[in-house]
């Protein structure tokens, strides 16, 4: 990790000590964004990049275990490609194609919103590596926005595992509020609300912004 | 599709529908979204087009008298450039082009998120047209969300001109509120929310879209 990231670092945990500090603020969750990614299983990565092949970590993810590879692909579909889409570590055992709204209008496709591994009648998707290409059938997805939390964090936010709650983004430029955020709980996660880059730019989210969670069925 | 997600499908439509039947709708306001687009001045225009060249209408928009033009141009910044961007008629008193964050990120700038005709010290753009190309050290903004309505509609809604009010989507996919959506009022508007495409496309917003309006200042 060089100087610069870890000043980043250690501003983000100050930003976030403060912001947990001060208002109301057991409530707030940190805010990620995912860009367009793809997950792969082995079968698939040795068709796209060879046999001999290995998956290679650029960046540990906020998730422990899950890493940003080296390694990218092309992604396309009836009316354009995408190229440069990151592989997400580590393999899986289903391909899964993670785009956002804007992408899929380029693509040609009408991808559903959905959780991460659930691509029954998603859609069709062709990733094409430097030594082979795959066509799925489905397996191509717009994730619907959650929250990955342990535990602990659900008790103190009264929410349970598969619940949906209502995200206010705190900022002053753009102000919104996701309104059916998945809440995800297990002891492996680490606190952090995921989106897709049309929902962070529709928010003006920057790094080190915070959401504040409200239990669905209040009054607004 | 199943029968328990067939059973779930008519149970959302029917409280779709009770919703908008009951009281609460006479605060719902339709959603356009604005796609990137451009006003010109006559003076730019000819610099672009020739100074023989009118603009000419492609179709009429949703407020009076303003139309979409067959007339495109290509924008230009220090990283890309985009094609095909519609200008907007008629012509202004000031040149102006709005973009989504998306656009922003393409182009390689960060303009600020703005009413129209805020154009101090917003970001500098490059306007190419098959005549010429202009310069424009600043004039480039992303749209702040805004309603248009008649002043009817604001004793309706209880709302002032230049008042910030919330806007509740209404879907089911991906229902998001704007915190931070300004009332614009003019005898000469007609009723309808402008969003810009990465809020759209974070709130799935289809044709036919509603959102209901809240006062600001309720209890979240």
């Amino acid at each position: 990790m060089d100087i610069d990231h870890l000043v980043e670092e250690i501003v983000k945990e100050l930003t976030n000590k403060h912001a947990m500090k001060n208002s109301n603020d057991k409530y707030l969750v940190p805010i990620g964004v995912s860009g367009r990614h793809c997950h792969l299983t082995k079968s698939d990565f040795e068709k796209l990049f060879g046999s001999e092949a290995s998956l290679t970590k650029k960046a540990d993810l906020s998730q422990p275990g899950q890493f940003a590879a080296n390694e990218t692909v092309t992604i396309a579909g009836p009316k354009g490609s995408i190229q440069n889409v990151r592989i997400l570590g580590p393999l899986r055992r289903k391909t899964q194609v993670e785009i956002s709204l804007t992408d899929a209008r380029k693509l040609g496709v009408t991808p559903p919103i959905r959780e991460s591994g659930e691509l029954m009648d998603s859609s069709p998707v062709t990733i094409i590596g430097p030594k082979g290409s795959i066509y799925l059938k489905e397996g191509l997805i717009i994730a619907q926005a959650h929250i990955h939390m342990n535990p602990e964090d659900a008790v103190r936010f009264n929410v349970k595992d598969g619940e949906f709650v209502r995200v206010k983004i705190i900022n002053e430029s753009r102000p919104i509020s996701f309104e059916k955020v998945k809440v995800r709980v297990s002891p492996n996660f680490v606190l952090e609300m995921h989106i897709d880059t049309d929902e962070a730019n529709a928010a003006d989210v920057k790094p080190g912004t915070f959401g504040k969670l409200f239990k669905l069925g209040g009054p607004i």
